[in-house]
């Protein structure tokens, strides 16, 4: 019981310090995988490495699910161009209010950004319903139209990416930013596919893993070590 | 492509129904293990073990992990004292904001039920630093003085469980039902072991893994298959 009176008096701060160092611990001699390459260090610079470190990291911190240690894939370049549409007041959209929720709205104040989601907006699921296509669809619709440059954070919906990779195909829009990783078994795989063979700067989990909870660490690893 | 070409043109609900059916499918032949017995069928009537895996197929289904398949606890009864609690008018409440905006609302007022969240009203930041307590333990506080039966689901914080232990050792109050999932590496399988302990009603997952998404589809297991 000592080891856990010592703990239980650790203030969240130091909880979360104490959880990295467990983490960091535990994935040491094991390897990480990026990019379906086993060596993080050896195919970014030591800054950008790092980053994506803390990315992976913080996706374990949330799911104490250490296979994000080998499944996820970040395009050439994704931290700085992450960064660079904070730095011009990017607006995150979510494609739940569950991610939404979970990014930290204070780090994101702090670069004078904000997020939104327009899933739960009465038009959409009315909009969705008379075209037959998923609210998510719509939502992605909409999110194109906003001046700001977008960030585009996909915990949940498939169809969503699919969405992005359509418009991307059709040449209409490019969009500058995408986290993609919908969880589930039905045609998740395949979607962030889709949006691993463009151009699209892009954070993904590859596989059937990810989830709002997931999409929203990813946003805050980013924002926390900007 | 043939295949995507026909998964992509489902419904949401025909996509819910296909991940189910390739979640049981694969859970077919291995071993779930509820409670650390091998046979939920076994130990539990019919009725009651189809409730309890339809919740464990719901956490799968929001985290494709399949770990879900062998690290639950149901106390005696639990499905029957949730749903009897429900029948009362209970009010959930979370301990993150995310898992409230996972608990699928509309099911809830089918039941004449409501959920909140106290952890980001500004006098429980407050009190909390003023106490240097969590603010979790103080959540947990205002949720004890509601008039209505309680329902504690706690996806995040194992303070949470920790002070609903201490009241519960006190003698001052006893929670109705608590779902405790907390995620993390520090102090989250102690604070589960905690209520495990008790007489306390609960659904619980064991070891690090649970999150504020796993919360809110242990709930929405149970509201659907009321």
């Amino acid at each position: 019981m000592k080891r856990q009176t010592e703990t239980k008096s650790l203030t969240p701060v130091q909880i979360e310090e104490k959880s990295f160092e467990i983490i960091t611990s535990e994935l040491e001699g094991t390897d990480i995988v990026i990019n379906e390459t086993v060596s993080v260090r050896d195919i970014y610079p030591p800054a950008e490495s790092e980053r994506i470190l803390q990315v992976i990291k913080r996706c374990i911190h949330t799911t104490a699910d250490f296979d994000y240690a080998r499944t996820m894939w970040f395009s050439e370049s994704a931290i700085e161009k992450f960064d660079a549409l904070i730095d011009r007041g990017a607006v995150i959209v979510t494609d739940t209010n569950m991610a939404l929720a979970g990014i930290n709205k204070k780090a994101l104040s702090e670069h004078m950004c904000k997020a939104v989601c327009f899933m739960a907006d009465a038009d959409v699921a009315e909009e969705a319903a008379r075209r037959q296509v998923t609210r998510a669809h719509v939502s992605m619709e909409r999110a194109m139209l906003l001046t700001e440059p977008v960030i585009y954070v996909i915990g949940n919906a498939p169809t969503a990416l699919i969405k992005l990779r359509e418009v991307y195909e059709e040449g209409k829009y490019i969009p500058e930013f995408v986290i993609g990783v919908p969880v589930g078994f039905v045609n998740v795989e395949h979607a962030k596919e889709l949006i691993r063979q463009t151009n699209i700067p892009c954070i993904l989990n590859m596989g059937r893993k990810g989830g709002s909870n997931v999409a929203a660490a990813i946003v805050n690893a980013l924002l926390y070590n900007m």
